[in-house]
C-alpha cells in the first residue's frame, strides 16, 4: 500500500489531530497564534502523529486520549524545527519562508519555546507519569544532540559513529517514543511498546539518512531548499563522511570544506557537492539506510498482525525508498 | 529577621538543593555542562528553592519530594535568563558573562532548551500528574510573557494594564507556583496552596516593580549591568509609563526614547533616565510595589501561624524594600 493510501484510510482521524494542532497554538496572544500556524501550515507529512495512530491501535485505539500524545509530539517536533531554523540561518523550509526570515530570531526562539509549553499543556492531561517521563527524558537527549551538531559543524574529523549518535538523538529519538507513547496511551504491554519503539528508532534513523543524502543528492525543488545546505553550514553528514574516506577525494574535500568554514557558508558548495555524488559514500549510505529499515521490519515481526502492522511495514519502505 | 537568617536557618536544606542544581546540569555532554555550571555558579538568591521548602512546611515536609519542585523551579527560572540574554543582547548579567557572549546566541538557545528539559524530567519523577498540568500552563504563560515584551518594546502608547500583566507572566507566575507546587507536594489542602499562590503572586510582582526601579534608581554596582539599560532596549517599565503621564516631562522623553529607538539602544539613555528619576513615577511605582507587599502579607494571614509563616513575611518586606 502506498503512504497516501494509509493517509486516506486515516483520514477522518487525522484530520481531528491536525485539528487538534491548529487549536492547540491558538492563543490569546495574536503574534504567537500568527507565527505557530504559519509554522503548522507549512505542512509537513505528520509522521508522528500517523505513527502514535498507528502504535494505538495495537492496544485500546482511543483518539480523544491518542490526540493528546500525537499533537504534543508534532509540536515538540515544530519547536525543535523553529529552533533549527535560528540556528541554520535558514530562510526557508519546505519552500517557505521560516519564521526567523519572516519575522525575526527571537520571535523565532520564543515561537519555539510556546508551542513547546504548548505541548506540554496537553500531555500532562494524560494522567500516566510514565509517558510525561518518557517525553521529558527524550526532549534532554534531543538538546544535547542539538547541542552535539553545533559542537561538530567543520568537523572533518568526527567519526561515523559520532554522527549515528547524533541523529540518533536529533531524529530517530523522536519518532522512537512515537511509537511507544501511543501504544503506552493505549495501554499495550511493554513487550509491545518497546518492540514499536524498535521499530520508530531504526525508522528515524533511516529517515534522517535518506534525509541527508537527498541534501546532496537532491533538486531544490525536491529539497525545498538549494542543496547542499547542509555542508555549506558546516553540517557534516554521513555520505561526506564516508567521501571523506577516498584517497583520490579527500584533499580536495577537506579543502572545499575549509573554505566553506572560512567564507561563513556564503560560497558556493557545487564542487564539494560534485565530489560526494562521485564518491561510494553516496551508496554506503544508502546501504546503511536499508538495513535500518530491515531492523525495522523485523521490529514489526513480533506485533500481533493486525492492519496497523501492515500499514507500519508500509510507511518503513516509504521511509527507505530513494526520494531524488 | 533578615534574610540572611532565613537562609542560615535553611542552610542544610539549601545546600541539598545546590548540590542537586549542579547534579541535575552535570551531563554527559561537555559544553552544555559547562554553559549550565557557568549559569549556575553566577548565583542568585535561590529565592524560588527558598519558597518551595517554606511552602513545604505547611504540609508534609520531605525534602526528597520538596527538590523535585525546587530544582526544576530554579532551573526553570535559569532557562529564562538564558533565553532572555539571547533577546535583551545583553554581555552581563550580576556582573558576569552571560553565555551568549562568552559562547554565542545559538549556544545560549540551546543551553536554555537543555536546562528546560532536564527540569522536566525532575519535576516527573513526581507522580502527581495536577503538579505537571500547573508548572505547564505556566511555561506557557511565561511565553507569551516573553513575547508581549518583545512585542511591546518601544511602545509608548501602552498602559499600566498591559505592563501589570506582562509582568505578572514573566515573573509573578513563577514565583507564585513556586508556593503553589511546594505546598502542593507537600499534600496541603488547596485552601493552603491557593493562599501561597496568591502570597507568591503579590511579592513577584513587587519584585518586578522593585526591580525595573533598580534599573532606573540604581547603580551600576548595584544592578550588576549599566543602568538604564531596560529603556536602552526598548523595555518600557513602569516608572517610565508614569513619568511619561507627566505633562512637563512627556515631549522630551519621548523624544528621548524615540531617539533611543532608532540607534537601536546603542545612543546613551541619560537624559532620560535623569527625567524618570524627577518624576512622580518613582513614587509612584514604589507605592505600588508596597501595595503588592501588603496583599502578600495579607494572604499569609489565614495560614497557620509556623515558623515558616514568619519567614515568609520576612522575605515579603525583603523584596519590598528599597535596594537603590
Amino acid at each position: 500500500m502506498k503512504l497516501l493510501d494509509i493517509y486516506a484510510k486515516m483520514r477522518a482521524d487525522l484530520n481531528k489531530i491536525e485539528k487538534g494542532l491548529e487549536r492547540s497554538v491558538t492563543s490569546d496572544h495574536l503574534l504567537l497564534s500568527e507565527t505557530s500556524l504559519h509554522l503548522l501550515k507549512a505542512g509537513g507529512k505528520r509522521i508522528r502523529p500517523v505513527i502514535v495512530l498507528l502504535a494505538g491501535k495495537f492496544g485500546d485505539y482511543r483518539l480523544d486520549v491518542l490526540e493528546k500524545v500525537a499533537v504534543p509530539l508534532e509540536l515538540i517536533h515544530m519547536a525543535s524545527l523553529v529552533h533549527d531554523d535560528v540556528i541554520d540561518d535558514a530562510s526557508t523550509r519546505r519552500g517557505q519562508l521560516t519564521v526567523k526570515s519572516k519575522w525575526d530570531n527571537r520571535i523565532a526562539m520564543y515561537t519555539g519555546d510556546y508551542i513547546h509549553a504548548k505541548a506540554l499543556t496537553i500531555v500532562t492531561e494524560l494522567s500516566n507519569p510514565a509517558i510525561h517521563q518518557v517525553l521529558s527524558k527524550a526532549l534532554v537527549e534531543m538538546c544535547i544532540g542539538e547541542m552535539e551538531q553545533i559542537r561538530d559543524f567543520f568537523n572533518t574529523g568526527q567519526t561515523v559513529r559520532n554522527y549515528l549518535l547524533r541523529i540518533r538523538r536529533k531524529t530517530a529519538l523522536l519518532i522512537a517514543i512515537s511509537c511507544q507513547l501511543g501504544a503506552m496511551a493505549a495501554g499495550t504491554s511493554d513487550q509491545i511498546y518497546n518492540r514499536l519503539y524498535r521499530f520508530g528508532y531504526n525508522i528515524g534513523m533511516a529517515f534522517q539518512i535518506r534525509d541527508d543524502l537527498l541534501d546532496i543528492c537532491g533538486t531544490e525543488k525536491q529539497i525545498g531548499k538549494p542543496p547542499g545546505s547542509d555542508i555549506r553550514q558546516g553540517n557534516i553528514t554521513l555520505p561526506v563522511l564516508l567521501a571523506l574516506r577516498e584517497a583520490d577525494k579527500r584533499e580536495e574535500l577537506l579543502t572545499e570544506i575549509a573554505r566553506l568554514k572560512s567564507t561563513n557558508g556564503e560560497a558556493v558548495s557545487s564542487r564539494a557537492i560534485e565530489l560526494i555524488r562521485q564518491s561510494e559514500g553516496i551508496g554506503e549510505a544508502e546501504r546503511l539506510a536499508s538495513r535500518y529499515i530491515d531492523k525495522a521490519v523485523h521490529a514489526l515481526s513480533g506485533l500481533p498482525d493486525i492492519p496497523a502492522r501492515k500499514s507500519l511495514k508500509d510507511i518503513a519502505y516509504f521511509v527507505g525508498e530513494r526520494s531524488y
